[in-house]
């Protein structure tokens, strides 16, 4: 059974976006129209305590669609399935249709 | 259809300005009337929140045309159309006419 | 007789957890399968003291499961034990069933 | 038409003064008397906004005649003129008759 | 006479435990036992005063059996005896039967 | 005409010592007692602006002999002088007779 | 005639403990015995003053015997001696009988 990871202080769990390379009517997509980094966020850890004790929050939440540099971040496996932990600050935007 | 990009943190989405190589009426430009390195600011993050709790305000706005550095950024490709992504830091000045 | 060691600081002592190679019925288990690089916190330091005197706590506590980072950490032996610490932000979560 | 440029945060923008390689009346100077790297202060940014919310005012102003760094400083041109960028940390001072 | 040495600041004054190569027994006791790199706190510094005029105060005190790490530290010959000055933040963590 | 320079920010500017080669009576000293590199303060910066708005003011004054590190400072020519300009941090001390 | 040196900041002037190599009696001492690399404050500047305005007071004071890194500090001659500037945070401690 998988294990649930909770990030620690400002890192974030992000599920990779693998674009379909083709339509649903099976045909190929060329590669420059995939080629966009994103992910889905999984979890957020409770942000980065400071010296004043203040706490950072984390700008990002669980099930936002994020664009991801393109490197960086550590892959983590749970279960089956690959993730990624990046640092709040690594993350370029989120992605709304 | 292209999605829409919130930048994080103090980051900005700007479109590059692509200067005309030619007059309307068709003649070439030199290519040093054409160098300037500008764009338009797309969208803007909240800001850089800081370890007191304040958040830095952002120093350009939606609209603003820009001034780029000649490096950096990082590309962005949503839809057909490619941008760019800077830290507000990097932006070096706003271009008025 | 092994002796017990009280982490400094931000530091922390993690027992790592050796994952079998095998299931109990003797089948091998291919070595992607037990690949996560964690461990069980066997003792916290008492924090990070900062300029203002406040003390940033530690983020996890004894007794939890952890990912690690791949690299890094300063390993110690105790008695027959062989034990590693890492600095509390190098720690990448919290693992739970 | 030129664009006008107004610096962002801590920068400046200066016109560096090319010193007279002759006299009024044709006489050519050595260039050891020529040497001086200044230039006019065009525009200057709002200041380097602080963690506390404070704005660092700049220490120059539109007009002054400053002392430059040999190096660094980032060419611009608006219209047919050439500008250079400067944080305001770089300037070396103002110079006064 | 050997001179008594008050370490600066944060520093603190060590001298390493050389662990026994032999039981009493007169047994010679293999390598790996022996490894733990500790010592005995002999003397602290007052700790770092820092910009707000607080005083960081050393996390050991004089007698505290620590943990050391591996490289580092700046050895000092006391009379006959030889010491080690370690910074706090270098120190690992103390040791308790 | 000679201009006159206003350092910015922590700078200062320094007219070096150069010491006699010969006494007044012409007789050649040793190089070794002509060695200490030293200088009179001719202008000082108003000092550096901090992010709280304070000003941490120069530890030097207009008139004083300081101690000159070995490397470092930039030379400037204004009219037939040359002087150095120094960071306040960068200068060692003043001299007394 | 000698000048007389302030150190500037947290600067502290030091005049290096040469140890003797023979004793009283004429005995030629090991040299492992004369190692200890120790000085005597001759001079401290004024300690460092910090962006809130305080300053950080020097940690030794005039006539206190410090024991020295092996490497650092800038040699300067006042007349016919030699001396040493430090840094503060350079001297590892002070010596007492």
């Amino acid at each position: 059974m998988a294990k649930r990871l909770i990030p620690s202080l400002n890192r974030i769990l992000v599920e990779k976006i693998v674009p379909p390379s083709k339509t649903s009517a099976g045909i190929l997509l060329p590669e420059k129209t995939t080629k966009l980094n994103s992910g889905k966020v999984v979890a957020v850890g409770p942000g980065l305590r400071c010296s004043n004790g203040n706490l950072i929050p984390i700008s990002v939440k669980e099930g936002d669609t994020v664009l991801l540099p393109e490197y960086g971040g550590t892959e983590v496996k749970l279960g089956d399935k690959e993730y990624h932990l990046f640092r709040d600050d690594d993350i370029l935007g989120t992605l709304h249709d």
